[in-house]
């Protein structure tokens, strides 16, 4: 691979965003010269070629917010770690009222959309999450679908930037 | 039931529709006064309370167009024989060459897409069709999503309109 140019595997990429058409997508053409690059190719993938069974698949992967992403059947331990990572803040401020609160949202959400509730935590409280997800819930169908995937994107955009930030030192320090 | 309203099943709306969130709701506020008032629920169920699953089971209960209902294997005979009077103008004008093209856009466009093309076809000739895909075939997967929900929602009125006036014609008769 030409030098500084930063090449990303099927399943690194999965564990960004769990849609197969979206990995195999970004893998064919990657390597990349710089972050913006693989976040504008992500972008392009995600919102003009996956299709909406993709979008499914992904959110699919997500484990309910305030859940351990352990629990979730099917989840890469990068993917896992990552998750586990963005609640920080929710789990951190999270109270017995509003932790049930949330699981009882959650579970009218997926009810009503058939997925599960998708929301960029990264920084948000528990009680921020909560107002969210109750100011989204009443919602169409059609328009919340939109919305989970623009959460989903801003979530592959964290991702591939941890991604590329630990390839980078990896090329630097040859580990 | 009260004199002059008509009831409708679950099994006759999912051959409007199949969708069986959309047959159970529209069953469940059954019976309606008039085709107005059922068009208008199903319109909001359809928009409002079906969920993007219950969209995807819906198209996947129709025939590719140009193709004979009788070949999609879950098909009702009630179904095909009204998906069949709608494609008649296409079937009787389709050549050689555009059911060649039709043929070989339609599997395009379930390639890109992952449901197949849907177009309420009532009256379109197999050329009017044809230009119609290629010309949405460019759109985005969500974009395309909404427009054949919007489409089907036209084909449902169409067999709405046909069980109903069956059903008034049944009870002025006795039959």
């Amino acid at each position: 691979m030409e030098e500084g140019l930063i090449g990303l595997e099927e399943k690194e990429l999965l564990a960004c965003c769990g849609s197969t058409q979206f990995a195999k997508e970004m893998a064919s053409v990657s390597p990349f010269p710089c972050l913006d690059q693989a976040v504008s190719a992500a972008r392009h993938i995600w919102f003009n070629l996956v299709d909406v069974n993709g979008w499914l698949q992904a959110f699919s992967a997500h484990p309910q917010i305030g859940q351990s992403p352990s629990s979730h059947p099917e989840t890469d331990p990068t993917f896992a770690q990552w998750s586990k990572g963005e609640q920080s803040t929710a789990l951190a401020t999270a109270t017995d009222s509003t932790s049930k609160q949330l699981s009882d949202w959650n579970a009218r959400y997926r009810n009503k959309f058939g997925f599960v509730f998708l929301i960029c935590a990264s920084g948000r409280t528990s009680a921020e999450i909560l107002a969210e997800l109750k100011k989204r819930y009443p919602n169409k169908p059609i328009v919340e679908f939109e919305i989970a995937a623009q959460e989903q994107m801003k979530i592959t955009e964290l991702r591939l930037e941890k991604l590329f930030s630990a390839k980078q030192k990896a090329a630097v320090t040859g580990y």
